[in-house]
């Protein structure tokens, strides 16, 4: 039964801004990434992942990262997260001060060659530079599992191979783990038997589910997370980002469906859902078109419509 | 736990030619109706809600009702439903042979007045009417209780209104319920009580659980309602129709997206995946636009793709 098994609480963590941005087709400006860090960080998030100190060729609508880092208004409680593929990234991001950087590999060793460049191992000896360099400083580490549910090349991937990434991030000293679904292959019952499978290895160490909604049942992998007692979870304000597959296609889930559906369920998240849909819903402009989100345009459930004249 | 609960198998219930036909801008031709309806009768559905015996004035798109039961080929194992607001659609529905007709009356005063134009009162009086008339048939007949989990004007509805309707429609002779969340309201703890509340007061009575995916959730209550021991869904092909709120917004949840949600958890459904794929697919350009459906877009998650070449 969910009533039994749902925590009391959870948290969320909000990727758009990084996540979404870098996919956007145009470069979103700097002072706006700034505006909307800032509102998102009145809502209530645990996380905001705010930029990428990737190289600008790379992905050039992070160009600014180290602009945004300074422009933002930090808010306590709040932790500012970057992506971070390298040494070089890290002793970027050390000079923005975030408060937490995330290193990303794919499991499914043919991702990781597509998405990465390198093999697992490569992106595992990186991730020891960069474990090196951060020796004696305060930096909080996530490390994150990509394609822990599959690889769009290889198939589903044995939950041993994600515990198996998770071993040697945390190993080389790393402090959380991220669990993505990259392509949104996760489904229920694979995320139950997932997060119970970390939790017994690593009953310790803090665990965030990151799902994609491709296939439409990425709120429903949420719950069967929250249900086998995951407590923090990624998402994407509007739901944008995640590389979508086609027109109308989603990627990420979107964080205030997410919200929506455990506040719902008398699951906290601790975050102010009507300022959220304020920002939510100001997103469309900042990217000029449509984005995934649903309560945005239908309203919270406990929002009426005015009763009809007789 | 999910693993512990979820059912082995459950029966899906398409109501795309009804529910979705109903609501295009456009009338879809008889002929149209008819092909994807006998496609539809070869994937493994339990039912399929073909039409509705209303008022052609009412609904003009749905004014072919007797030429659809009459064109299409029915395939043993599949019940073929209708809708059928009173005495004068039940005749007609008797005359067509349909194996099965739908009362649907909002728990919602409000909303059973603004949709239906008559208070609950006059809605049950005229079931009442139409059971009369059935005395004798062998007509199986199903009560639809909408607004079931919440009204767009009243808000939430408390369960035990919902038992209250269902007990009236199973002492007037009805043989099967449906609990639809007409307007997206529904949330996963919610279904779970209400599911099971259900099955406490009528352990024998099938029961059907329709959701929209209003606010994102749909597959969620789906997965939630499963786990408290639902067995049958209702869906719509591509997941057209159910009233979407605006642009972009989705209503019914989509058949094939639950579908496969539900046999990568193990829940066996007897749907034949990749036929009814191939349907859906078709669906946008017999309504002449996009539809909500993800894993048409996107592949199953079996789909795998190509390897980059190295």
């Amino acid at each position: 039964m969910l009533s039994a098994h749902l925590p009391k609480r959870v948290q969320i963590n909000d990727v758009a801004v990084r996540d979404g941005f870098q996919s956007e087709p145009a470069f979103v400006p700097t002072d706006e990434k700034i505006r909307l860090i800032d509102r998102l960080s009145q809502t209530g998030l645990a996380k905001i992942e705010v930029t990428s100190f990737v190289s600008p060729k790379a992905i050039p609508n992070l160009r600014d990262a180290a602009e945004v880092m300074q422009g933002i208004t930090r808010v306590a409680g709040v932790t500012y997260v970057a992506l971070v593929p390298n040494e070089r990234g890290c002793e970027r991001a050390l000079a923005a001060a975030v408060d937490e950087i995330n290193l990303v590999m794919s499991i499914g060793e043919t991702h990781n060659l597509a998405n990465m460049r390198m093999t697992c191992e490569q992106s595992l000896e990186q991730f020891r530079g960069v474990m090196r360099l951060l020796q004696g400083s305060a930096m909080r580490v996530n490390g994150t599992v990509a394609t822990a549910f599959g690889c769009p090349f290889e198939g589903e991937q044995p939950i041993y191979r994600a515990l198996w990434a998770a071993e040697q991030y945390l190993g080389m000293g790393m402090h959380s783990i991220t669990l993505a679904d990259t392509t949104g292959m996760a489904h229920p019952m694979q995320v139950e038997q997932t997060t119970r499978a970390f939790r017994d290895a690593f009953p310790a160490v803090p665990l965030t589910l990151h799902f994609h909604n491709t296939r439409g049942m990425g709120l429903a992998n949420a719950l069967a997370g929250a249900a086998a007692g995951a407590t923090s979870f990624d998402a994407s304000l509007g739901g944008i980002g995640g590389c979508p597959f086609a027109p109308g296609a989603t990627g990420n889930i979107c964080t205030e469906d997410l919200v929506h559906m455990f506040e719902s369920s008398g699951v906290a998240t601790g975050v102010e859902l009507d300022g959220l849909l304020a920002v939510a819903r100001d997103l469309p402009a900042i990217v000029g078109h449509d984005v995934p989100g649903q309560v945005m345009r239908s309203g919270k459930r406990t929002e009426l419509s005015a009763r009809p004249q007789a």
